[in-house]
């Protein structure tokens, strides 16, 4: 049965979990959320796909997961990838994850939102400013572990890698140049190197701009 | 052997493990961290306890854990407590570890730092009240959820519970009430009621005021 993942192009969270389907070959299939009209918000959307109102949500059959660490995990459990090798990079792989949840996608993701899908007269430059220093933050950690290592938690790709790249591939501007990082440029480099690897805006439907609803 | 928990008390972070360690009534004792003073932002704990300067930390014998959510995890592995008691369930503690770490104690944690320990001249207002706009939805989230169960992902308590719960016990203010939230407010009263519940304060040593250094 078609695996099919609630989502959008503009939302990095989502990219994470494409990525992971992509990337093993398994048949899914993209259900377009219309974020920007206000789908994920809508009490239908809480009540039937997720009462957190959040992309992405992934059906699997009977089964419904949200959260993109969560079913990175699943999918994990389902093809053998990506969830690394011993139990010790698994909680390596976890670790990332939080601390991209935390302080670097979190941070990233929504200073993106604000500088770029928000109407100019309404956008809050104290906040962008503090989140893009929150980002920086992170950028600087996560550039480090990559000087040392070429990726971040196992010998090869990992859902610490995918999770970490989640917006990694956006040209909109929003505070991160890949020509200012050079161990995370050679990186995404890696990442884009895998086969069947798709940007962001290829693997999903996008929602910007929002037609009239 | 006894357990190391490199934390301070106004860390709702580490009051999450601190917690879960109390508990589970293994033994274990606080190493203090000089927040305040910049002791997790030091190279040296850089280097030798957290590349991602953050508290909490973990040491049991040889092994060194950090994000909370790992090591609550790691915990349950040890205890066979708070962990869930199927896959499903596994991955429904998950996913509410995965959101609080996003949506819920990181947006309510940093406004109540910026609100409490930054110098009143130094507080950005804008941020603050976004963050607490986050914190509010976040609630929402919460409340709802609690008013249909009595615990958030099990039949009793689990790591769901000790995620969220990381900064609801505080006293300073950051635009939480307990009265203002009557399923929280029973949740919290329950968490209470388990045998060995301590308060953050009695559980961890304070960092602030900080002394002068």
């Amino acid at each position: 049965m078609t695996i099919q993942l609630h989502c959008f192009g503009e939302s990095g969270h989502s990219y994470k979990v494409a990525l992971a389907l992509e990337l093993s070959g398994l048949d899914w299939e993209p259900v377009f959320v219309d974020f920007f009209n206000g789908a994920a918000r809508s009490p239908a959307y809480r009540e039937s796909v997720n009462a957190m109102g959040e992309a992405p949500v992934l059906v699997d059959g009977d089964l419904r997961l949200t959260q993109s660490g969560v079913i990175q995990g699943y999918l994990s459990e389902k093809t053998g990838r990506f969830g690394g090798e011993s139990k010790e990079e698994e909680r390596e792989i976890l670790r990332w994850i939080l601390w991209d949840n935390h302080k670097f996608s979190s941070q990233l993701g929504t200073a993106r939102f604000l500088l770029n899908f928000v109407p100019e007269d309404k956008r809050p430059a104290e906040v962008i400013r503090f989140l893009q220093g929150r980002g920086l933050a992170g950028l600087k950690v996560l550039e480090e572990r990559l000087t040392q290592r070429d990726w971040i938690a196992g010998r090869s790709v990992t859902n610490a890698d995918l999770t970490c790249c989640g917006y990694l591939f956006y040209p909109e501007p929003f505070g991160f140049t890949r020509a200012d990082w050079p161990a995370i440029d050679a990186w995404l480099g890696r990442i884009e190197a895998l086969d069947g690897w798709k940007h962001p805006y290829d693997l999903m439907p996008r929602a910007w701009p929002p037609a009239k609803s």
